[in-house]
């Protein structure tokens, strides 16, 4: 077991926190705890969804975009999940983490069917703040667009 | 890195057994391994799944239900796969875990196509027996229903 | 917080370690880098996936495969996203590891729509090189073939 140096056993902790911080984001987003989701980026966050016409930079904007999209959910019936995985984690020498990982957004009609809506890919980089992880950029690309 | 600190090593501990747990377990699940899954159950547990009509209570009824559901997969030529994830692990001053997760059961038709099934959230609480993680309580509810 | 023993953060690093090889190896294939990833299984890897005819042994075979894919799916106008996960991972004496896992395959038509297209078990047994993981056999089983 010599394989497994201590450097390792560090790097593990940093992969299951980012697991685990993000595990924690997306269910805030699915239950539309729109101020709460809000607090897991930075102040002045950049985000970069193609579901939006232009980045959002911000916690104001994010909250105003879950609620939007709260809000058209509840108009169609529908629920969304996200379900993120395969993250690839780097750390950088400064402590920021880059992960890029993917997303399907499964949409269920209540009363109706679950498919897959969006296949995507999430290009993040994380920082800290007093210890926790935060987003401070997201870029998000979908599979089915150019 | 000093960010990360000895409670995260230990957190991060639990968060690799909490998902090599579920992944473990499903997969008795998926290959229809009705007894060994339900050892993945405390003795007394309880099992609200929107499937049962009524929540299942200990082991026996765990597995007449795994038992049916191989039958009637057999019936109709399907296979499902249970395709856990996003685990959102707290862990409480006496040592029981309460993870928050999502599940996507995926339906292929043996000669025809594979296709999202049901989109799920699982709440569960594991609890110890020599060291290892059992499901003491499990409610699973469905996106698609109201 | 007894319950968490050394051996198991030793387990814990080598469950991080497998996740985050497998993100890394399988962006690199839907990222097309062939070469790169060809580099994530030993030399004389075996390789047996119900897409290839026959097994193949070795990393030109492996790259000609996922040059062979590269093209048609850019013919068609598709990406491809292999999504991994529930691994559930055992660690031999000899420090090789068995991993049984889930993989869906998502397909997205650009401009269309995004959908599953394979529900798999991938079977591997992985072995060390300088300390990094590579797949020395890979088994994969379609659950939509008999």
């Amino acid at each position: 077991m010599t394989t497994i140096a201590p450097t390792t056993t560090q790097q593990a902790a940093l992969y299951a926190q980012v697991q685990q911080f993000y595990a924690h984001q997306m269910q805030l987003l699915d239950l539309a705890e729109a101020e709460l989701w809000a607090e897991t980026f930075t102040e002045d966050a950049s985000f970069d969804v193609p579901t939006l016409p232009e980045p959002v930079r911000g916690r104001p904007g994010l909250i105003a975009a879950v609620r939007r999209t709260t809000a058209q959910l509840a108009e169609a019936g529908q629920r969304h999940r996200h379900f993120m995985g395969m993250f690839d984690v780097t750390e950088r020498p400064d402590g920021a983490v880059d992960v890029r990982s993917y997303t399907t957004v499964y949409a269920s009609q209540i009363g109706g069917e679950s498919k897959v809506h969006r296949v995507c890919v999430c290009e993040d980089v994380l920082v800290r703040s007093d210890g926790a992880l935060q987003v401070s950029t997201r870029k998000v690309t979908r599979d089915d667009l150019a």
